[in-house]
């Protein structure tokens, strides 16, 4: 409800801790907190095989028009993660060449779009990754004011300025700065744990037994046959 | 409307043939079978370049729950094919690191998912081929018994408990298990004859001329013209 | 609203003109025609990497039938873009191995789908760059007359038979063939321009001032703050 | 696999029970049978406010193409739910005027389409009930041959014919013909529970007490707060 | 490809025959010019029970912003359908109560929209039939030059100004405005046809005898069963 | 990030603010708050014609499971508006006849679903007006523990507790709490300005000239034409 304006600082949680939540990927993080803030899966991954973590710089502009993102840029700093919206749908290119080629200048880790990016061969090139609802040539009009710096909702999911955004080939979440330390600390203790199963599983046993699953499917009345005759036979 | 359960067995079709089925294509073995089990287009290949063929297990789980994917597997055997649905919509990645772990351990030849997948990192890492209608890290509740080896529907397809899944990067095709001798025999009839066309149209001669399409389009009062205004001009 | 029919020959522009428009690609070409002729994301790049321009031989079909692709070989020559759609909504696939072999024999330099395409392995293999709505299998019937080079409808744009079809990772786009060398060159200038910014933004400098887009901010009434406190507090 | 064919005759439970079916309406009928048999909510009511059941007489087309429906309505008796479905997607008009027409004459009580429907003008003026995937004026060839009464999938479900289809408002679900009986009986104690709890909601009693689902929650770890602050304070 | 521009007129068919084209309705004008020129059924009728033509008057605005809808309306006339459209994708409404209420008074036939529309209960109130891919309160700019009156391309369907636009329940169909003479002699010709066969199909008379369908059904070898079992049995 | 949990309390702003909220429309409210706030198209009114305003009670459920819906409607008051949603997407009916039985005897106002609602019949009988984005007769789970009053995201817009949410056949907009008195002031002023608009738009005037839009229009380089040959003359 704020007028149009930009907001030129924001809360950054320390950098390693960031590096290492990027370390840990998308997956393990949004269960680390209680799978929460998970973008949809709309948003996806135009450079496969890239992983970031960053506190979210935000620009909150019209549909057909990235004037903001211009604006935003200025007060990105090295490690920031650009997460860029539009108040009504739209699959327009807020981000190509020469905004790619800025962001890379001014150190931007990544970019997430609930929009279109364009200049697909150059953001290879320069390997800026970039998560984004649609790829489109078509470029914006830069003509009315929006926000820099305000909560925005990206992909389905809360964004506020300064809140960490962790992007993977799996999707993207968003951690809550506040909490950053918790849910690392967190998503280790859960790879931990996977670390310790992996092994077994590999080896051939089952997840029923590991997890204890079977006295669920017990508890659930889940019925064992050798075929769906028998079954057959049996159903009431 | 069996009550929740597990069917043990499965017929499964001889290892030659699912193999020989993998080989021809998805392409290929639906047209042999007259253009039918086919699933949807949004059903595509998460790891591009891979081939599989093979019998299928079924798990039929409850939106946002994979309980019985855990249980799917203790009746996967070396060569199968476990196609995941749920009974409504649902994009949740149902299969991940661990169960893609014990999947590989237990010799899946690959993963349908109606629903998602997540960990794709891995799912490359350790070569599980994997076609899903979405990529989400959005993990789920083990609580809601299904149902194990029942016929369920795949990608706007039905798929029974035994009936051969073959994937590729055109799609998924479905073979009704009695009757993958006859669908490899017409399938490679089909292969042979597409060889023998092939050298002639790279040697530049029309597919009009070779399946006499010419004369479908005389009978259905096709013209020729010379330029858009001849047409014009002679339109009654 | 002619009757089914083939018209034989197209306008096709000067053939430097249209390797030269590939150069510049879809989102330069784009700009360079104020923002007109670009198809709807939803028309994707099968083969990343891409860029042909040719002029468009047209084929309009019917839902679930390729016959006029068939017809639309003969006329091709080389260097000519195939552009294939349906009179509804469509995602069989339209172009498959032996219909691929054919137009690379002819020389054809890509093909856009308003529909599906199928034989993906093979498409690869004889590097033909395809540009469609869907992956797909399904192959057709070839029954029902249509039309070769008549106007069409693809990805929400029209091409007239003759014009430029500029196709990369971007997408695609369409240039009026009476206007190929006028937007070739307003395409150049564009570029030329470009080049001189980039540098300066890649030395760090902001769009914001090479561009002035602070007066549009400042016009626009967009204020600045040092936090999201300082703005509420300053809000009306 | 079947050659293209038309089977005359299907299993018809008796119609009674698929009148009580309609009354009780599709919520219950799917609950009733364990959540089982619902179509996609993508299938909807053109015509609001009618339920039908009936069994199930299925056309499965070639996209684009409805000749089958022709055939399908000469195997169709009074009471009969036609079932029209394709092979690939399609948003056509399988059923127009004449055909609405044909089977209103023939004593049709509804038509599900997995495709589209046209003239929804006469469709409501002679009152025969529809649900289906989209209204398109398309018509549609009758070129290409298919099959009246094999299994198909509508709108992600399997139905059989003769299986029972019931639709109403909420949607569409297919009842197996063998467990019709059955179903009814389950649907019937099912809405005799539903009726004996409504007048306790009514008069402001809580589900959660009424059902039981307080330990639910108690037993999932759910805390009580008087505020968001609180809340926040408490976190671990 | 010409600049930003207002083309004030546009060639008018004599009213009385697009009169008679919205009574013939759109899926028999659709038929009656060989099922070309409609639009996609996504732009659906917002009040249902209505039947419009008249010639188009097309705006071709940019995304977010309907200046142009303002200038087209200057040169609307009575009788006219607004043909509103954005260069990319876009559901903000840019029609809303004001502009109804001066589309009203300048005697707008209807209008319809490739975009979204708002102030539904007005529409409603004045009875002003509304054609539209979205509903959306969004507002938009009205800051950046588009054209009004070149042709466009609205539900994938090419509209050049002049063209009838014949709109109703079933969707929207276009007419070239060259054709509105014999498009409409056609259609009744087949309205005519369709008239002496609907008594025939409400006697129960078959359309597989009316139109000769069983010979396309023994020539494409449809066969028929009297069961399921006896077809299995019969297959090759 | 907060555990599984219940907030009891929310902010509720003054009765007569929601009503008089509710009286202003959708659209008007809209923009009365520099267009923030609206719910995506997707999230549509089941039961048209219906207004609405009250204080957000939020339940934010898993896939499948609406036992936080259950939880919620014990904290409900007259006048309340109940917003439920998922953690991921989610078509499944998760209010249905009880839980609306249940509503409408608690006095909730209306409610708006990111997910699915069924019995539609009895929402009309009782009259509960609810906005959601699907109906499917799919039941859920009532199993895993989720949250009621903390903030949510619905239709893509941020929703916390006590928010008022205006919702009418336009579709939904959120107010925050603390400016709902503002934002209601802005918008009767923008309603008392379009009153006295209303009347010249009615009589003929154009926007153009109430507006100043001409300028706009000159500014942006629009030259106007009086045929379109004149305009292709005239091109550069």
């Amino acid at each position: 409800m704020l007028p149009p304006c930009v907001i030129r600082t924001i809360p950054r949680p320390p950098a390693d801790v960031a590096s290492a939540l990027a370390e840990q990927g998308v997956a393990t993080v949004h269960e680390a907190q209680r799978q929460q803030g998970l973008m949809q899966p709309a948003i996806r991954s135009l450079l496969p095989g890239r992983r970031v973590c960053g506190p979210a710089v935000t620009a909150l502009n019209h549909a057909g028009d990235n004037l903001m993102v211009h604006a935003a840029l200025e007060v990105c700093q090295p490690g920031d993660v650009l997460v860029i919206t539009a108040k009504t749908p739209c699959t327009d290119g807020m981000i190509g060449e020469l905004l790619a080629c800025s962001a890379k200048a001014r150190g931007v880790a990544g970019i997430i779009l609930d929009v279109g990016a364009r200049d697909l061969t150059l953001l290879q090139e320069i390997s800026l990754p970039v998560w984004a609802r649609a790829v489109s040539a078509a470029g914006t009009a830069k003509a009315t004011p929006g926000w820099v710096n305000v909560p925005v909702v990206c992909g389905g999911t809360t964004v506020r300025p300064g809140d960490l955004v962790v992007a993977d080939d799996d999707g993207v979440v968003v951690v809550a700065h506040e909490r950053a330390t918790d849910v690392l600390a967190a998503a280790r203790a859960r790879t931990q744990k996977e670390e310790s199963v992996r092994p077994r599983l590999e080896a051939g046993e089952l997840s029923l037994d590991i997890y204890g699953f079977r006295k669920v499917l017990e508890a659930g009345g889940v019925r064992y046959y050798d075929s769906a005759e028998q079954a057959l036979a049996d159903a009431p």
